[in-house]
């Protein structure tokens, strides 16, 4: 897709998450797209995100929703701002807690959906619901409690 | 170690899982060890596993939370029948829901500790409480409900 992800609009110094970063080599790059009032990803697992043969692997399916929701809270918060991505100051979440049920199996070989809406918005912190769908099913529901960065966490720009 | 782990005694079919199967090339391979009353493992974590930079990606907690309370959970199982581990028929356990509590970044350049008790152990399920440790210090804390992995889903052997 040529549209910008949220991830997109993280500054550089905090774009190397394994999970989301765009400028991790090594990592999973997931990419969120804000859609009216949801954050929408889809990611297919690599043929070693396995649980047992034939299923996806749950630690994988928490990390997506994990790195989706934190995404989900930049996009809402720029949103209840009245600003676009990416004007300045940039918003970048960390997860405080996460929360998955597990409702179903994951199959393989499906491209999986992950949708994500703020429950939440207050002060420097967020609840996010996100859901992964696996051929429309709704297979796994997370919370995750998001917190805005703190300032003595920031990397210093190289 | 020369020791056996906990992952050791899965069924070989059942021993394909991204974050703890000792046959999955591509995966974690996490190695947890029954120890008393409860199940110790420990994880270097790579040098791409970041969050924000210096510090361990929360996806990756969760997924070493997640496995090692299955492990737990299995080794467990066999000391609550009085059975060695590998004795037939075997405990392998899912997830079905996960919850975790980041309660400090976790530094990287560390080796993680996690260790595992069952809370609860009744039929075919189980509550698992993992906390991980870097440097002494608990980091996370994670509670997890696992079941037996229903029969429809084991593999036929190859």
């Amino acid at each position: 897709m040529d549209e910008m992800a949220i991830q997109d609009f993280y500054p550089d110094e905090l774009n190397y998450c394994y999970g989301c970063g765009q400028l991790n080599a090594d990592g999973l790059k997931l990419r969120s797209f804000w859609i009216g009032e949801e954050a929408v990803a889809q990611f297919t697992p690599r043929s070693y995100h396995t649980a047992i043969p034939g299923y996806v692997y749950g630690g994988l399916i928490a990390s997506l929703i994990d790195c989706h929701s934190t995404a989900t809270a930049a996009a809402a918060s720029y949103q209840a701002e009245g600003r676009e991505m990416g004007t300045e100051p940039p918003f970048r979440f960390v997860t405080a807690s996460l929360h998955v049920d597990y409702l179903r199996p994951v199959p393989m070989g499906v491209v999986l959906e992950i949708r994500g809406r703020v429950k939440e918005l207050k002060g420097r912190k967020a609840v996010v619901q996100s859901e992964v769908f696996a051929n429309d099913e709704v297979c796994a529901r997370g919370e995750v409690v998001v917190v805005q960065l703190p300032e003595h966490m920031v990397p210093k720009k190289s």
